[in-house]
């Protein structure tokens, strides 16, 4: 039998929080959101995870379908979406438009209807354009809205941003559920120097978003958060605002530095990871958009080559000797560069990736409750009478 | 809770009718269904709709697959055959066959009772080639029964035609469905005025199944029908022949006529929507059959320049104030080609779609419902006492 | 109502076996199962069987995920396991790694783990390179077992091996079910003769796994097996070596003939098939490695000349009736070659196959059940306790 005072623990703290902006609403941002609304998130996954992991199925819906949407390719993300959906009760069925696209409008708004009759939630990944990916999800939003408003649709489907070009909820979310849980609690995290540091990689046009959603969400948290990178590879702009602006309103801190040693001093938790600058995934949606084939071919020829400038942001044992007590939490949204592993200069050194392997992997193993608990805030005014009703219906997941 | 007044009233309609051939048969053809059988399909699709709507869970299966085929692309039936399987507790697979050909007989056999050993329902679009869709699902329907007479299979998997060279019945039934709620009940239809007209499409090879499901389908309720298309546009001869009939048997008139103008006078309602002539369909599946790449080619530019020639076949405002005081209604199977907005000219003019836009999303809601109802009816002799117990159930589709 | 007596009959038998290497274990060699293993799966998919055929549901979990990877193509055994899963409550999603590659280690260990958090089991089909199939099955193994071991998976998702260079066990297993039922009993086998046939097919490469499993597994029960085929396509030594050890401890014998006359002479049970050559299969794995293409179509054409040397190696009427009293059982995992049905010259005369179609047919019928078999013992300790579970809460399968 599960431990009915560890729910009650773990259900108390939940009601502590006054969650706004969830209930009939889509997760997009996480600068949307007030803080309340994704310490909600986080506490519904934890106690999401607390179920399944007593054999107390969540399933919360008896039928219904989930659509996935990947503008680019996936198969983690695709994972997570699915064992999330089908936790709930949903079953998956992908939207594959064959080719990303820029879409038209007009399309958007006739499809998403005509596939969403009774569909209840929307996983969206578009991060291939600067630009692009955040404006897709909203005409999808706005294209169910009216349809709802309407009549056409009997429940409106919510959408789970699974990473656009500005932002990327559920991986940022999953990493502050394992940095809650790795540290013990919310107020543990604050004061807490985490660096999200460029590291290099051979390969080209990593999307920005990961970097964009952990300043912006750990930022919010009261973390001293130190941004590094080379000269050049800068981040969208707004999005570094926010930074600031949430670490001025939390009374953290928020630094950018060009150095990779410098950033790491006393660190209590390191992120290096590899993104493109800001100005080559500008012009490349640029070309992009032109249908330029020459123009790109050459743009990565370029980007590939100031890379190849950078090889020493890679992470060492002597950078992570730097890092508090020389004992920082190496974080990564994996798959990683490994260096002498995955490809001949990386990253990450072989040694440092082996020592922290099975952390990265217990963060990502919270991305499919963090889904979950997304599209159960977005559908449910009460998560909490939800989660109490789902305790007491015990309905076992495993048959035993 | 769900309105016991309202299901009462929507059931004792339903026990009204004494269908003869859909339990234990195939959907195939609308014109092989009786009168009685094409209205406990519409009225099982209402009830359907009733509980869902009112979250009772319509769930009839506890596990069992929903195949798909799709021998044409497809996305909007796709999920409305899967809304409807996983509405049942189907799981649906995809049976891909790579590409669109004229199977071999022995294949079909055996291949057909392969996947067939869980299988509750088959969805098949098969409408590329005159004469071979329909065929087609026949040499299915074959294969399954032998299976199933000869100990094979557990259970005979239904066949739901999702679209074929003779019929659309989905998407007959769904608007059927449509028209019903629109006008106020199967009565209210006699004697209106139902165009089923061509309109101009700078595409090619658009399939006629959809005006012949909908000439051969509406006669058959005393609805007066038009047909109007530019000379040579002709529709498949027997097909038209038991609209004729239907028509006759009914009390109803059905008219072909060349003038769009003409059609529209009186009308309540207009179907506007672009297909290929069928001597162009006869010679690209002979052309098909021979692989005659460079014929098809020659074929098809041939067919535009054709259709070019009637590019005031569109639906404008001026043709819709002719229609009953001006107010007729404007039904489309989506997606449409209209002018200005999805090419440059085509079925629609803009002002007139957008008029009916949200009119015509709802008609497509019921096709969801409408092959939940097909295979619920062909898999149970009694739908009333199947119905009533789901409602009794009262199992919740959304947790509350 | 399900027959009870029928049940306890069942169940009682298999109360009488005790199962060694099932539960925590993957299902992956037949010959790594004790023969009460085996008889404790074929008996577990009877009363599967049972199950289902009497509306009594077998969904054992309420949610999960079970994935499939098919490194080679596949139309069947996809369904089977789809089918498998989804009637013990499994979603099913493909793990598709767009091309048949040998992996990288380093890969699979992260990958198998990042789509694992909530998958019950794992269906692998890895058969085209000698020497790769089961070992990235154990690479498979390897990575879940550190997932599970390291607190990164709440549950160790179990391995069904769908066919790899070695083995088939769900194809070799369900052959075994359909021969107790057809002869009427585990006892009923000791003694009777099968013989495993090369037999010609105009195509090439076809894998070993086949005539090996049903070597190694046959042999187990007593029979008498007798492998034929024309000189020079020998089968993995190994698997050979093990036939005939099996054959010295149950008492049977192990013949090897290059004659199919000699072999069918007096055969309760035929089972002529087409395999590559072993050292074909050798090189082809060489050359694929080299990514040598010339190298491969000169091979193909080598393989395919050999081939046509032997087209009398083909089941006829005339070797039918060398068979024990002229009625020995034909047996084929389908689809087999015909002659002048699915080519010019195939492996099996066309008036034979058809007199034994159903039959064939109801032998791969057994394939689903057999998978849930394994993916039931594997993860349940007492299998006889779960199925009176099942069978006491007697949920039905389709609503009635």
């Amino acid at each position: 039998m599960a431990d009915i005072k560890k729910f009650q623990e773990l259900l108390s703290q939940l009601k502590e929080y006054k969650p706004t902006n969830l209930a009939n609403n889509d997760f997009l941002l996480t600068w949307e959101k007030s803080i309340d609304d994704l310490k909600t998130v986080i506490q519904v996954s934890q106690i999401l995870r607390f179920l399944r992991e007593n054999n107390i199925s969540p399933r919360t819906f008896d039928s219904g379908l989930a659509i996935s949407i990947f503008r680019d390719k996936s198969t983690r993300t695709r994972f997570s979406f699915t064992s999330a959906s089908d936790m709930l009760g949903l079953q998956v069925i992908d939207f594959d438009e064959k080719k990303t696209q820029i879409t038209h409008g007009e399309t958007v708004r006739e499809t998403m209807n005509m596939i969403s009759f009774m569909t209840e939630a929307i996983g969206i990944r578009d991060d291939m354009f600067l630009g692009y990916g955040h404006q897709y999800m909203l005409d999808v939003a706005h294209a169910l809205d009216e349809g709802y408003e309407k009549g056409v649709l009997p429940q409106r489907p919510r959408l789970v941003n699974l990473q656009c070009d500005l932002d990327h909820p559920t991986q940022a979310m999953a990493d502050l559920q394992h940095l809650v849980n790795y540290f013990g609690g919310f107020d543990k995290l604050k004061g807490k120097k985490l660096v999200m540091s460029w590291a290099y990689s051979p390969s080209y046009a990593k999307p920005l978003s990961v970097p964009q959603g952990i300043i912006a969400l750990m930022t919010r948290l009261g973390m001293d958060v130190t941004l590094a990178y080379p000269e050049g590879y800068d981040l969208v702009p707004e999005v570094v605002d926010i930074a600031k602006q949430n670490a001025q309103q939390t009374g953290a801190s928020f630094q950018i530095t060009h150095s990779m040693e410098e950033a790491f001093k006393d660190a209590d938790i390191v992120y290096p990871k590899s993104w493109a600058p800001f100005n080559i995934m500008v012009e490349r949606t640029k070309l992009l958009k032109e249908g330029n084939a020459k123009g790109l071919d050459e743009l990565e020829q370029q980007a590939l080559e100031q890379n190849a400038k950078h090889k020493d942001w890679t992470t060492t044992n002597e950078l992570m000797k730097l890092t508090r007590n020389g004992s920082g939490l190496y974080m990564h949204c994996l798959p990683a560069d490994i260096t002498g592993v995955s490809c001949e200069h990386g990253e990450v050194d072989a040694d440092v990736f082996e020592r922290y392997r099975i952390e990265t992997y217990k963060e990502a193993s919270y991305k499919p409750y963090i889904i979950a608990a997304m599209m159960l805030t977005s559908k449910f005014d009460d998560p909490v009478a939800l989660l109490e009703q789902l305790f007491e219906r015990g309905q076992s997941r495993v048959i035993i």
